[in-house]
């Protein structure tokens, strides 16, 4: 099955001269869904996790099927002003502006085993703040997973002492 | 299990006067996050749903595992500028301003069995919001489905010709 065939390009969105992957048909689409989360699943097996750590709101789209289907826990990573209990936030620069993201502070255990999921790799801010937001809470992040890699953008290169495993890349 | 045993209440949480009811102590616990899942899932069986619709971004926390598991599609109903093909939208007033959710055109196609999941029934905007966008696209909305209801705030009562089912109310 080749999933590439379940992912739409769209010219110019969200802005003028970016090529959008759309992750809505494979969603869409009951088999695709369930084999991108079977292979998440088995690199879960393969790195150990105890529990899954995803950034709010795409990572929750195969982050809580994959805990779901191991029967671990599922940490969210959000937004401010989302998570009601004490947190830790980590801040980092976009393009234009910066963004925050937070954890709750008794979302990970010092030495838990921790796989970060999201869907899309692209410069890697997202993925960099969660590792942040789980190590300072001292856990070991034993991977980062990922539907979508765009290879262009070396997000890749923010990960370090980490296994990252990509399902497809552009 | 008692599933209410792994839900927090926040009080004064967004705002004073708010009992916020905390469910990431339940996706925390995998045993617990797949029991409310396997609970979905059998509503899900019941009502012979086809699709999975669910409202970003806590209604994928739930929704998107139920559709896995029963390899059936999902389809988000996102803010405004997230999806990037054509879309329906749908507006409706909140105690302060309004709010704007999207759905992909081709998400839901006509006659096809809908059942939306979110984590919770409040005053049941968003969900009277996702049931108009399954319609206007001709799907049927044989199910919504909540971990949370809030008795107190009558979002029953927007959603009438569907069958409702809540896994614990307060």
């Amino acid at each position: 099955m080749d999933l590439k065939n379940y992912i739409a390009s769209i010219e110019d969105f969200p802005k003028e001269g970016v090529l959008f992957r759309d992750i809505t048909p494979l969603m869409a689409n009951g088999e695709a869904f369930a084999e991108a989360t079977r292979l998440f699943v088995e690199f879960a097996k393969k790195v150990g996790a105890e529990v899954i750590v995803g950034p709010e709101s795409r990572g929750f789209i195969f982050g809580c099927p994959v805990a779901n289907e191991l029967k671990i826990g599922f940490i969210p990573v959000r937004k401010p002003g989302k998570l009601p209990r004490e947190t830790i936030s980590y801040s980092y620069d976009l393009e234009y502006g910066s963004n925050e993201l937070h954890m709750h502070k008794d979302g990970i255990k010092p030495g838990q085993k921790v796989l970060i999921i999201d869907d899309l790799l692209a410069t890697g801010g997202t993925i960099e703040a969660a590792v942040s937001l789980v190590k300072e809470l001292g856990g070991e992040v034993v991977g980062c997973g990922f539907l979508i890699e765009l290879l262009d953008l070396n997000g890749r290169d923010k990960l370090t002492d980490t296994e990252i495993y990509t399902i497809m890349q552009y």
